[in-house]
């Protein structure tokens, strides 16, 4: 143990941290309430003499509450969108003391219910919500609970706090990364039509194309966010006479079987035709050949921006309410 | 609100399915402890009555000081195996009244201990442990805990109770299916040599074709779990005089760089070389051309017997200890 001499900074985490407990722990401890054994309150209480930790900060906490706890719900249960999305909550909260539990609400609202009601139970300080697409809402209303709820790639009302990527600069940076490319024959092979995310990467690839005057050969396909339609796209623009030169995809999956289908008809990626995925879902990106240069969501960054605002209402503190849209990135690869 | 009359049958999940609070506030509102508000503990009793339940069994569960909810730890932060795991668990325990909350608790021993913590102060009924792999533990010690602990999929205290899948089982059925296709010239193309599972897997291969005296053209290649390693292991198997008319690989990424690699050199498959995979991960093994043969390792059922065990254990019930192996299923498709 490092006597650090006392400090502002000293936390309630560094204490529970250094004793080796939980930051709820820590606080019944320094606090003498809740269940704590008589030796684990003194080794705690030793720690933060040890430390110089101020129970001030504490005290005003303990007024609230709090649990040191959050609670993330999905009904995603692939977990393609809400993994990245908690490991960038907990990477946010963990210097604050806080724990992310998942619960996976699945898509009956008696069930979700069930577990909403479970989670307040733990007396977590707040919600994420979270979901498998953002025209969607969870099944279950989330607008009337005790604690704050934040939402996050998943519908929330309209006044709440609802972080989602930004798609429209994701897809407009794909569009002029290939027409920095010398790409001007450029079709996007997309997913399904009644996907909002569909329809901002669509407008955005339009708006890109028409900003250079190179709307001529422009197209648009919809159809399944798989690979399997990635082949079918090709198939179907070799079929003409106008064929592409750049292809900017809905997801990393079409992307993946549209260069397949390419190279299988000894097109060259990227020497005769370039494509952009979306998602840079690493798994697929990465062993795509040639690797795919895709757009990022930065979705754990989404999680950590989630996490503190949750934090923040938490704490009492103002938060802009309405959608925040993040900034995506760009990831250059050989495709 | 439906009477259906008194019956033995009526469990507390169903009066807080029909009240749409949770287990716990059910049961707290049925024996007036805790925090829950008159209105509310009126309409329960009420929604109790009408269902005709019996309160016996609650106060045995309370005597207990059950909380109706349980924590599944992991360090698998892509969750390929954790979420199937999860599905099951909830599947299994939601007929109960019990809720399923998820920690990443990461790789570093200090914050898992936080997570570990957090979990208890959420007074969790028990804890299930899983992982990345079998042959490691996770970074935190849970032999001492106040609860009953469960482990799936990573390696467990010989006292406890651990399920994984029983990999020899699996890797038998995948080569007697190839040599039911007439094959004999078998290669095990598999992942890196110092995981269980890969010498599990290899073990039963050897054993499988050695039953039927075709090992004379036997080979495992030990590689990466990845596409790549795929494509190079059909250059090394190709590049030499004795081809091989089945492949048996480690795991679908594997299959699919083998199915891929064999395609764009002319060999068919199934024609002539017949693959299977392991896993049975949908998005690789139902995109690959053709779709693939594999070995799923029932993972949601897997999760479901570690939850119903917890419980058994949760409820002081005998449970045999030691490692349960669970049976995998051949899911044979086309190639």
């Amino acid at each position: 143990m490092t006597n650090t001499g006392p400090s502002e900074r000293v936390t309630i985490y560094d204490v529970a941290h250094a004793a080796r407990v939980s930051t709820a722990t820590a606080s019944k401890a320094l606090n003498d309430t809740g269940r704590v054994s008589l030796e684990t309150r003194d080794r705690i209480k030793r720690v933060a003499r040890e430390l110089g930790f101020r129970p001030n900060a504490l005290a005003r906490s303990l007024t609230r509450k709090r649990s040191f706890s959050v609670g993330l719900l999905t009904n995603d249960t692939y977990g393609r969108f809400t993994l990245p999305l908690m490991a960038g909550i907990s990477e946010g909260l963990i210097d604050h003391g806080v724990s992310v539990f998942l619960c996976a609400i699945g898509d009956n609202p008696d069930l979700a219910r069930i577990h909403v009601n479970a989670m307040l139970d733990k007396q977590v300080d707040g919600i994420i919500a979270t979901g498998k697409r953002i025209d969607k809402p969870l099944p279950v209303d989330l607008t009337r609970l005790s604690v704050p709820v934040v939402y996050a790639l998943t519908a929330g009302p309209s006044n709440a706090v609802t972080l989602v990527s930004d798609d429209r600069q994701g897809a407009t940076a794909a569009v002029n990364h290939l027409l920095a490319q010398g790409r001007r024959r450029i079709a996007h092979v997309t997913g399904p039509s009644d996907f909002q995310v569909v329809h901002e990467r669509a407008s955005a690839f339009a708006q890109a194309l028409d900003e250079v005057g190179a709307t001529t050969h422009a197209r648009v396909l919809f159809g399944s966010w798989s690979e399997h339609w990635g082949h079918q796209a090709i198939e179907a623009l070799w079929s003409g006479a106008d064929k592409p030169d750049g292809i900017f995809c809905g997801n990393d999956q079409i992307a993946r079987g549209v260069v397949d289908a390419l190279r299988e008809r000894g097109v060259s990626v990227p020497d005769d035709v370039s494509v952009v995925g979306f998602d840079n879902w690493e798994i697929v990106a990465k062993e795509t050949r040639p690797p795919l240069t895709t757009v990022d969501m930065n979705l754990k960054e989404l999680g950590r921006q989630a996490g503190l605002a949750l934090l923040r209402l938490v704490n009492g503190e103002a938060v802009e309410t309405g959608v925040w849209k993040l900034p995506c990135s760009l990831i250059v690869r050989s495709s």
